[in-house]
């Protein structure tokens, strides 16, 4: 596999943020980047730096806190305004100053366009391709352009699109991506429109392809199938409209549909894993019909396969669904496999694979847990706590939870404000300590260091660093199931913990409580006896 | 318009009811199917007389309570059993019984299912075909088959995969309807073997496509592209695992992407309301980015286009929303400018092209707002709120909130219960009412009901159906502002609305008030003076 030779793209942070409902913050868009170097993708295009003011924070932050194993950043922007100069134009310096490897420049290629939206002359448009990508390069940036409403543009004035990629190409650049901007192209129209482009002009070509008929994943194999070695995509899919590309999918067809590497090896396993992970940050529900990496990809229903899958399952599926890190389901839940309980188990330091009823015992609650809304992928931290208290007969005990209340307040122009009192039992002693804050979560948070603070001075180390609600069923409205993923940190390491209840303070409660827990054992606090 | 020329033929009701959580009753599916026929497809597939004992009930009540108007049913089921006769198999029997016009025979033309899980001969599969077919002829019905695993099949045995649609053809059939069962195929894949059958058959060919690729859609293009005048697919491409090729969708790139009228004239504009309609029936919650039809597929974020759509819609969508019964809708966010707050007004019904100052101190309030962590895009009940306000004075004032308190408590062994009390005037009266909940939200929402409910009894139509929260800035735990969107509806229409807060139960508060009072205002509710 060789990342150069087809150009995996990622724009989930830029195009795929333009998605409905959906706001990521720079710590999101940091978190997420992690993700798809892990995915193993070729380019990750971060944002446009200058003209949004958290994407020039993303790529100042890069800098230092990503540390990217196999993956390049591009920052994406457009060509400098008309009747300019690029080395005078504000967005342009942003661009250098975002200090990536790459920079995708778009620019307008279909004549309405030109003359309706940015309303300068064809020849200018032009001459601002020109001038910005020789700019870019001179800089030392490698330049990629995308060619918006390139296919519209080529249905309408073929002669003019065909000049835009020359001129790109002229100036430097090293792919131009045919963009499919209003998403309207059907496979035969890219495929024909590729294979015309690339004959025209010998150039390196990609493909940007939106899903308004319903056609992403198709109209890009069909580009590909053309000759296009660039594709652009969104990790589930996210974007404007009906979203991009779904990169996952587009990716899974070429690797084992047309055996094609696109990922290094190994990589697409991750596939059904990191999408999970990237929906939560996302905080967009998962699509359980996704194709390969939905959880119902490879869930059976139909009572006339059950008995011919037991016979051979591949009767039934069109790929193994382990080559996408998914599972075949009608063995119920998500992870819990024996099997990959005890690997692990083997991960957290517990070696179960002598005891057969131990590791059933974990898996069987597993099950449990995960059908009442809990979930381990994202809590690892619960998880090994429920391997201590099932391994060791208790989960590391520091304190007994009595009883605690919290009360929340708004009264005639003043904030809301939360007062928590927590009773507990800890060495010996009972405290009952009242801890105020500005939610209920905090206040419970500070009562609760409070009351372990003395007996447990490790705590000060301990932060609270991130909180996540997700409602569950949403049928039911707030008499839903809550889950809420805590993330703590001690300056080392972070960890994850999870809560669920139909209360949402209950379920903040238990994950906080656990995140405490864990982080003791962490510091070797000494546990009750 | 010939409905014989081209048949879009739909099995929602059958191959649709399998995908996972979903469950039909007989009035469900007897309302799905006067939904399809007003939708002018040419075939409504029941289900599987016999077999499924609602299906034998749907086809003796649609005898009586379905008058369609242009729609054929067809009732689905198997060849008869190997080794026996179809005149005397209880299956084959129950569908002459099911009184149809059509019906639809699945058929194996795979080898190794032939083989391994029918386990007969090819020669007898083959005798099943020709004996059950020519039965069904014989009585009066028009046939199809479907060539169940037909692709998979032809990849590794194409010779018998022939011999299976020869068979039935010799018998009688209609229609042989090549099925991607297992959904693994490719639109290059697809092509090229329907083209291949039909000239070796001269038969006339279906295609039933499902998802599994994420190419559904597009494989049924490439079909009928290659020949196929017969398409299957599901309303809102329900079905198993990934789902069914999205008929609706399939239909319009058909009608307006290659000028090729397969249902009757303007029924096209009635989908996206057909297809909400069969959302609610079959109770899964609409895909928002769904082709054509989903509420984001026409919604426009981008504030780089919100100014170029105003010179010229068509610049920036792939066909007219109108096709099919759909709007475009701008979303205020962010990168909103005031041409989008200006056109989001019009769609709201409030002309604000004469008052630019007003246009300049919303565009403003909203980038304050959403600065602070408001995101409007999601929440249109909100938006118009604040634009009432800043056009009419007031935001729509039921009733005026003093004060309130809400207690959270867990005691050892009872599930943690809360407790809101409400301090408000309305109707020039004082109001202090408690009410309780499983979640301290959920006991706000009941004290408000209860508090207004007198003076407003149309606050029993309101439901609140949907709550969401979001913590924003992830860097400061409990610290960070919360933002709640709040889903509520009266039977007849949803909306939307936000809150933020630094305390979730204010946050989820202010979004919650916001809520009723817009749908007071929906319900004509008389405001207070």
């Amino acid at each position: 596999m060789d990342a150069e030779a087809f150009h995996v793209y990622d724009t989930t942070l830029r195009d795929g943020a333009q998605q409905e409902g959906l706001s990521l913050s720079v710590q999101d868009k940091l978190a997420i980047s992690r993700h798809l170097d892990e995915l193993g993708v070729g380019f990750i295009e971060g944002g446009w730096p200058g003209a949004v003011p958290k994407d020039t924070e993303f790529f100042r932050r890069a800098r230092t806190e990503l540390n990217l194993k196999s993956a390049t950043l591009a920052a994406f922007g457009a060509t400098r305004k008309a009747g300019g100069r690029a080395a005078d134009d504000e967005l342009v310096r942003a661009l250098v100053d975002a200090e990536t490897p790459v920079v995708t420049l778009v620019a307008k290629s279909h004549v309405g366009h030109v003359e309706r939206a940015l309303r300068t002359t064809l020849a200018e448009n032009l001459e601002m391709i020109r001038d910005t990508v020789s700019f870019l390069a001179g800089e030392g940036r490698r330049v990629f352009v995308d060619a918006e409403h390139f296919f519209d543009g080529y249905r309408s004035t073929p002669e003019y699109s065909i000049e835009v990629i020359r001129a790109a190409a002229e100036a430097g650049a090293d792919v131009v991506v045919l963009c499919d901007t209003n998403g309207g192209m059907l496979p035969d129209d890219v495929h024909a429109v590729v294979g015309e482009v690339s004959a025209a002009t010998g150039m390196r070509l990609g493909i940007h392809a939106h899903n308004d008929t319903g056609c992403a994943v198709a109209n890009s194999l069909a580009a590909v199938a053309a000759g296009a070695t660039h594709m652009q995509g969104t990790v589930n899919g996210t974007g404007e409209r009906t979203g991009n590309a779904d990169l996952l999918t587009v990716v899974a067809n070429l690797e084992l549909k047309r055996q094609r590497q696109v990922l290094p090896p190994g990589a697409l396993q991750e596939s059904t894993r990191i999408a999970h992970a990237i929906s939560e940050l996302t905080n967009t529900v998962p699509y359980s019909r996704q194709p390969y990496v939905g959880a119902s990809a490879f869930a059976h229903k139909a009572g006339l396969h059950a008995s011919a899958i037991k016979v051979d399952p591949d009767l039934y599926q069109h790929t193994d669904p382990s080559h996408v890190g998914n599972d075949m389901r009608m063995l119920v839940s998500d992870m819990a496999g024996r099997a990959s309980i005890e690997l692990k188990g083997r991960e957290l330091g517990f070696d179960l694979s002598h005891d057969r009823d131990l590791v059933g015992r974990i898996t069987q609650r597993v099950k449990e847990m995960e059908a009442a809304g809990y979930t381990f992928e994202a809590a690892d931290a619960s998880f090994e706590l429920l391997l201590r208290e099932e391994v060791e007969g208790e989960r590391g005990r520091f304190f007994e939870v009595e009883a605690w209340r919290v009360i929340t307040e708004s009264r005639p122009g003043v904030e809301a404000a939360s007062e928590a009192t927590v009773k507990l039992r800890a060495g010996g002693e009972r405290a009952v300590i009242t801890g105020e804050g500005n939610g209920p979560v905090n206040a419970l948070d500070h009562a609760l260091r409070t009351a372990i603070g003395t007996l447990y001075p490790e705590i000060d180390k301990i932060e609270l660093i991130d909180f996540r609600v997700r409602i569950l069923d949403a049928a039911h409205g707030t008499d839903a199931v809550t889950r809420v993923l805590v993330e703590m940190a001690d300056g080392e390491s972070s960890w994850e913990t999870v809560g669920v209840g139909a209360n949402i303070i209950e379920a903040s409660w238990e994950a906080l409580v656990d995140g405490v827990t864990y982080g003791l054992l962490r510091q070797g606090a000494e546990r009750m006896s």
